[in-house]
């Protein structure tokens, strides 16, 4: 059992840097794809040319190909940065993963990687189990820091939920498109991953004996349950949408009831302080009338019915 | 033919506490998922390390999971609290099904499983048609509570959409979107758990015998309609919805409809007064008629003719 | 050949209750689901306990089960009620196919069997032709009645969205609801419906003999159909849907303008006489214009040039 | 090689109404469909009572059946009327193909099918190319007539969407919906079709050589890609739906913005000549001021800088 | 190996017009479709007529169709005009792939063809490796040329995205019906074209090595992920589009809410001074009042108290 890291200086022609005897399982961390490393490692252990080119290449997507001697894997998952996730981390995993030999790729570190290798350090047992023991407990890692993400977007989404039902804010809606932004990022990664595990788990390959099997059919339950958690929360950032549009038409309403209101009082009140605004002693018809205080009251009678009545007719059509 | 419960004190090195001798059904329920038991099971029954991992968080997805000496199956469904139904419990029951042995593990107290327990109790020969008749009964129990919460939300939805389609109500919007926060709960449960029946209904398998076989899938056809009710309840879901927008931007229009037509007939109003309320007396051309009645009746038949005017074209344009 | 009719006193000890004798094809309906006689059909023709289940339910879903010796049927269709269409009649059949016997059970009388039961106690030598040519007739009634409904609901959809570009009103509204509710319900039972003839169609099967499956194929071909139509109905609704909402938000539109053009009107004559009705005898400045005609005739040029320059603007603004 | 039209006069009991004996290939064509024919044809060449009921009834679908002797054709396309599309002509040919002869039924005349009649009359050889070859030809040019149709709809929409996003008309709206209606009718027909082709095609069958297998795949292949037009089509339907939507919402904005500023203009102006027309004599303090210009002037300050503010708000609200 | 180009003079009766000698890979490239070269190809090389008559027309779909001694294929993709994508060119390329012969026939100028070529005549091993491989160089430039039409959408995407959620602007909605435009015409060519080289690359052909099908199957992947983000990018192209309609209700919500609150403090104004304008001479009741100042203060409270209690009321409903 050996564990190789690249950082160390495994690159001066080491021995190490090829398929290990037959009894040895070896892995081989290259924690950045620098090109002659990548090389070396083709010629060495015979990977492809397109492989090599995938390597230093990031943002590929999920796959898995076969060749005779291994399978090339690209791996990827994300991790939340910060407590409200804004930006997601994108994690890539390139390995090789031969019958005796695992060789990873990355360029950023990767958290769940530094801790298998720090397990497989101390328990030097678990690297005994295979190679392909130690690619299932990275990728279980590397799938299983989605979780936290999706509980995260789930308690925002409630949130939103609740916002929006009661006063929705601008910034909601710039927090659903943000949710769905996150979750189609997730959707375009997670869907395929899931589809390579489903394949790696379940088809007979000397690569993969059976005992790791089970444990990488696990894995490929997790992202079964992570795409259908997806689904569900991009239903409901629809809900939250749906709510949020409906609420701003709501509002809408609101504000045209009350303008509808404030007309329907004052506008007749205005045309009846006009009227009797009006010089009446210019008409003859009106000349004894208008010298009492009867008009006066006339017209303060009418400016308290007529919103009395407008109010009371809105009450009525339920409008207030 | 034996039931073991484990609340009973089973463990204190029980014998019973392990597959039972060829000619003995044995049913073991974990009524509370502690780790030391499981422990235990693990060992007696040799489980795989990964369903003890499981059956100890609660929170997993429908599955199946075929070992060597047993299925593992995680079932799960829906039951109703209260009358109006506002929060949904789940139900998951972890099983471990033998040919001889059935185990199974949950947190809460399932009901459907309390009462299969209870019958078997009393009628011995039950579990003699196999611990797979006994997993079909608890199965077929955690199945059917859904039905119930599907007709509440059949009924809530027909209330909603009279109320929704004659005068709409804000918190319709808001049990609207909680019923859909339902379904896709339900949705993401039980179409897996369809499948995950199907599975066990169809296949030849050594621990789910041919007549139990029947039984399953008319388990399974019970999931199906279920789906299928989801399925429409979310479209009639989509359908109210649209109605209640739709009727927000009607009542819009109704609003400013009242808007206008009180402007129509107020504005010129106020026109007409302001302009006879002119004091006449500077203008020399108006002098001979301002003192007769006449303006003032001109006045008066404009304050009457204007608004009827308006408001019959109001009644031409259907808009009254 | 030989028809019988539950409702026939059938169930005084009849040796009739029973498979029949090689040679004769025997038909026996039960118009009624009532216990007692389907428990006595369970002893006679060994049906399942499931099977006897469904029966004394109504509302099962479509659906084919496989015995040993009869395949279980349970059939569904719509039929209309009245000229238009505002509630749908689900006809459901079971129907316990064997070789020689055919067993039909529902719980309302479904006319379509009915017309087939004259049709064969007339010609004797229909049945000959086997019991499973008898199912088809039925099952071929039932499909075809639904072909009416969708008739109906194409007609309407047309007037429908006639009324809806034309002049929406808030019926149509309530009418495109109804009609989408009842396509909700026909797919629902017409999709599993098609899938449950294609196979009883497809597959070889004892039961059905050859000459019966071309019959078959071509209910399978009317339920292919009548569920495309279907979705094309669901695709119009849909299109009407957004008319009628396009419609209002155009009626909104039409209603701001006519306030729009009102207040644009008027609202500046208010000023102008408002303007105007100063007292400029305070004004040393204005005295001497004041008493002349030229500031009336300012100001009724004023009156009449604003609203017309008003209107020109929205003429130009194309929104007259 | 025969050609035979079954307007000529057929059916005399003429010898030629039968399959052709060896070597010869028989093409006849019944352009009408008439019962006693379709009866004469059924007994002579055993064709099946359904395919018969089928071809006395139009508006059948796309289909395919096999029967011993012959494969009977249900070919369905759509031929437009006029320039603009307002109507669509569903074409539709029933066709029973036997190895050396082809019988086609329908009732309208079919002008792909004349065309390659006249073809074929001149051009003896290429009959003897097989009755396949000839359905071939037929089936081709039913499908191709299909490209013009989607040529013109997709230049309407192009002419849509420049409408929509200029200035939109209620007109767009109603074309909209009725290229809408189109799409769905061919998809409706045309999806099966292409089904039914691509049968045809790839599987082996005596009746179809394979050298027009090719051909057919030929025009499989259009049906794919006139299916895949209508798939984009109906998206960019959506997409002119959608921005005809937001074109009214957009109107509704610029409608309530003249509004808002013209109200915001005239009403303070309302309330300042409504102010000073108080009388001021009335009031003790005042009087000094009242009959100096002061007052005049500063009513009309306000009556500039109150709407030069409003105005310059707006500006810098945007709203301008 | 052999490279020929149909711009020099090859069809002058050149031998080189034909299926190579064993052991020559013979490329044979025809940069415009006429007719009588094409002709020409099709006696020499035994084309199909169909796929002649394919080559003289563009726009044909992506396509494979095996022959006995060649595979045809039509291989398309897009290239982008300028920098910020308006139109996109469709890139078509026919080829004819023989086990010892590639004939490629295109209209316009392929830049990824003409590279290969390049590349092929100065580095002649290359060939020698197959004219398979050749074909998979040319395809995959021109398959690679998407991905930076993909990039610039992506961009403009978050650029709109931005500007929608900031200040919508009318051009942005032009914007996103122009990129769903071209996002339905890709999708429309390239989801084809990743099932054609999926194809290609999957399945044994005497025509395509194992050593080039790995690198086939590298074309088909970036195929996949193209699709990918082609599905992704609509999603949030929705987006924007919600985004942008939200948008839009929004601002109409603010410019009601600031011609409400102009009318509500401007609407009780006008009566105010309309009331207080009345003249109060008339009424005896209010004579001893009215020639002392009180009233006017009265007013001029009122005239600063109504207002300051609407805008306080509306603070309090959130409006401001």
């Amino acid at each position: 059992m050996e564990l190789r890291d690249g950082r160390v200086n495994l690159f001066d022609g080491s021995e190490h840097v090829a398929p290990p005897p037959p009894g040895v399982m070896r892995w081989i961390d290259l924690p950045s794809a620098d090109r002659p490393q990548l090389e070396l490692m083709r010629e060495r252990f015979d990977f492809h040319p397109l492989t090599i080119e995938d390597c230093s290449h990031l943002d590929q997507r999920p796959k898995l190909e076969e060749y005779r001697d291994h399978i090339f894997l690209v791996t990827q998952g994300f991790a939340a940065k910060g407590d409200k996730i804004h930006e997601l981390e994108l994690q890539e995993l390139h390995a090789f993963l031969g019958e005796r030999y695992l060789v990873t790729v990355h360029e950023r570190p990767i958290l769940a990687l530094e801790e298998v290798w720090v397990r497989l350090s101390t328990e030097a047992k678990l690297l005994e189990r295979g190679v392909d023991f130690a690619y299932y407990l990275v990728a279980d890692g590397i799938v299983d820091d989605n979780f936290p993400i999706l509980d995260i977007i789930a308690d925002e989404l409630e949130e939103l939920e609740d916002s929006v039902l009661g006063s929705p804010k601008r910034q909601d809606l710039q927090r659903i498109f943000e949710l769905k932004h996150h979750l189609v990022s997730m959707r375009k990664v997670l869907s395929p991953q899931r589809d390579v595990l489903g394949l790696l788990a379940k088809r007979g390959d000397s690569r993969v004996n059976d005992r790791t099997a089970v444990y990488l059919r696990d894995v490929y339950d997790h992202l079964v349950r992570i795409n259908e958690s997806i689904e569900a929360n991009r239903d409901l950032l629809g809900n939250a949408l749906d709510a949020y549009l409906s609420a701003v038409g709501q509002r809408t309403n609101e504000i045209m009831k009350a303008l509808t209101i404030m007309s329907a009082v004052f506008l007749p009140l205005a045309f009846v302080v006009g009227f009797f605004g009006q010089n009446f002693d210019n008409f003859p018809l009106m000349k004894e009338w208008v010298h009492s205080d009867g008009l006066m009251w006339v017209m303060i009678a009418m400016c308290l019915s007529i919103p009395a009545g407008m109010l009371a007719w809105f009450k009525h059509k339920n409008w207030l």
